[in-house]
């Protein structure tokens, strides 16, 4: 068993990312000193998964207050030029509330202090990050309780260590049930255009020693249709007032299949990821990337010149096709507006 | 418009096959007078689709014929020989029942004939092309007919002229349906792994000027629930006698889908598709191909070595999840061994 590696390393005063976009051929980390640069690769998915992109972003408001502050004898206007930096940060990806949420966590850390903000930045970007790896383990527990096993757990995309400060949400709860012997095979839908199963999620399991069977999306239900399946577990980008669910294209399709098969359906997502300032999930922004995402594969082009595309890399599944929310506060059975809030309010 | 280019072109002794796998890139035609090299192109997906592999072995063994009764003074064992070339035809690929049915077809033609057995082989070899070109355009207008349009229509895979003598099954209501203003836009998913939709589908459509939209296989379901799609038609490479449908892979999950979305579901197969000799859809042999298929995009490597992977690539979908199976003799709702029956012994 090989450790997987992290995706977000701080030394205290730079970010380094592991370039996802390039795993599993290459295991590159990218340094990066600078809030403007942490935004853009949070755009073009150098780090990606909601709490992930959370903590890089923390960490991007970190080093912009040292350096805007550094500038201070220059620059008065320090505070508004760190806005400015989380600003764009919050905007890097539309989609995962994480950002947001992390952004302005940071915002009311760096206001509250009296002096010594950089240190404080510091501080909270560090505190997220630490508290979003106990939340991982904390959820891998509640969650692989619900497993009665040995079973088969589906995943889609990557809601592993990757995505995450480390150990995972839906992965989170994959490698608490192995490891309790709830779980002996894990199917990982490849997760187009980005193949995020295919990359990410086999890497990770392959890593830790964990059966998985990588498959093709659109073999999912007939996957079900076999008895392979008995739960799918899954993140989330973004979790409404109500239950309703965003996470990446796909996980829609899998909880209307895991419904009419009798097929458990799990989402694990840290309190960080419920908006309880949206209503309902058509209220969430849903992510619309370029097309050109589908017509090719590397170098290869793969669909007719002129074609179109629809490309959404996100969807919204309904809290009635969700069996159990887990968070780090506690799993919610039949998710609804009534039991998110006394989770949230606990 | 650019006219599509055939699959199949046959100069009345040799077999030309469009090389599918490297559309859209490039449009290179393979050159073959011999039925084991047709075998072999249809092992390798050189040809693909149900009725196109039914024709492309019927021309098989006409040349099987020619090539063995040639050397009819050398070899007076040519019916052995040609018997033996039959079997490798008939096992190129296991799914499609359409190869068995030609094989038979033209074994039959070939025991009836007193003399002339070559010419006989020949001209059952064209007849079948000839009648798979007429049944596509029958079915066309037959279910064309059931879309109150102008509406979305989504496919999966290819069911079209490259699959089949030309025009299409599918893809073949399609054209019709939009000839008829029935139709404002094709929905194709891009049909993993070998994403028939995104290199085919999307091709033929667009050089028709037919307006299609691509979309990443675990984008459908999502498709449906904004409103998007009012028909989901495809194709089936074996239809059981109860209606069960085996067609690509991701076809089930669609039906799952379109059932719970209120999305009618139309397939559309001749009646050689059909197999009365198989009682239902779990006595149908589904092909599982390399895991190889799902690990390499091109000369890239997107999953990590040692990952294991499950790679069905056809499913089967119940006819209760069928509103209607469009054959040449006629369209058959709410299929079953009853109405599936009545229509075979038109």
């Amino acid at each position: 068993m090989r450790e997987t590696r992290e995706a977000i390393e701080w030394n205290g005063h730079t970010l380094s990312l592991l370039d996802q976009r390039r795993l599993p051929g290459a295991v590159k980390y990218i340094e990066l000193d600078d809030a403007r640069a942490v935004a853009q690769a949070i755009s073009d998915m150098v780090v990606r998964g909601a709490p992930a992109i959370g903590i890089a972003a923390a960490y991007g408001a970190a080093m912009s207050v040292a350096r805007h502050l550094g500038d201070e004898l220059s620059s008065p206007d320090w505070r508004e030029r760190v806005a400015a930096d989380l600003e764009v940060l919050a905007r890097a990806r539309p989609t995962a509330v994480n950002l947001v949420w992390a952004v302005r966590r940071m915002e009311a850390r760096i206001d509250a202090a009296k002096q010594e903000w950089a240190l404080a930045a510091r501080e909270e970007a560090e505190c997220i990050h630490a508290e979003d790896i106990a939340a991982n383990r904390t959820m891998g527990e509640i969650g692989a309780a619900f497993i009665e096993g040995p079973c088969g757990v589906l995943t889609h995309c990557n809601a592993g260590a990757l995505a995450t400060g480390g150990y995972g949400t839906a992965l989170g709860v994959v490698r608490s049930a192995y490891r309790d012997g709830r779980l002996c095979q894990v199917f990982a839908d490849e997760t187009r255009p980005w193949l995020q199963g295919a990359r990410l999620t086999a890497w990770e399991l392959e890593r830790d020693g964990i059966p998985v069977q990588l498959l093709a999306d659109g073999a999912a239900s007939y996957a079900m249709r076999q008895g392979k399946v008995q739960w799918v577990v899954v993140g989330a980008d973004r979790v409404a007032r109500n239950g309703d669910v965003a996470n990446k294209i796909g996980t829609y399709g899998l909880a209307v299949s895991a419904r009419y098969h009798g097929v458990k359906f799990m989402v694990v997502a840290p309190t960080s990821t419920i908006d309880l300032g949206i209503a309902h999930g058509d209220a969430i922004p849903i992510e619309v990337r370029p097309d050109a995402e589908l017509f090719k594969l590397g170098d290869q082009l793969v669909a007719a010149e002129g074609v179109g595309a629809w490309n959404p890399v996100f969807d919204v599944t309904p809290a009635a096709l969700v069996d159990v929310l887990v968070t780090e506060r506690g799993a919610i059975e039949r998710p609804d507006e009534c039991t998110i809030a006394a989770v949230m309010n606990s």
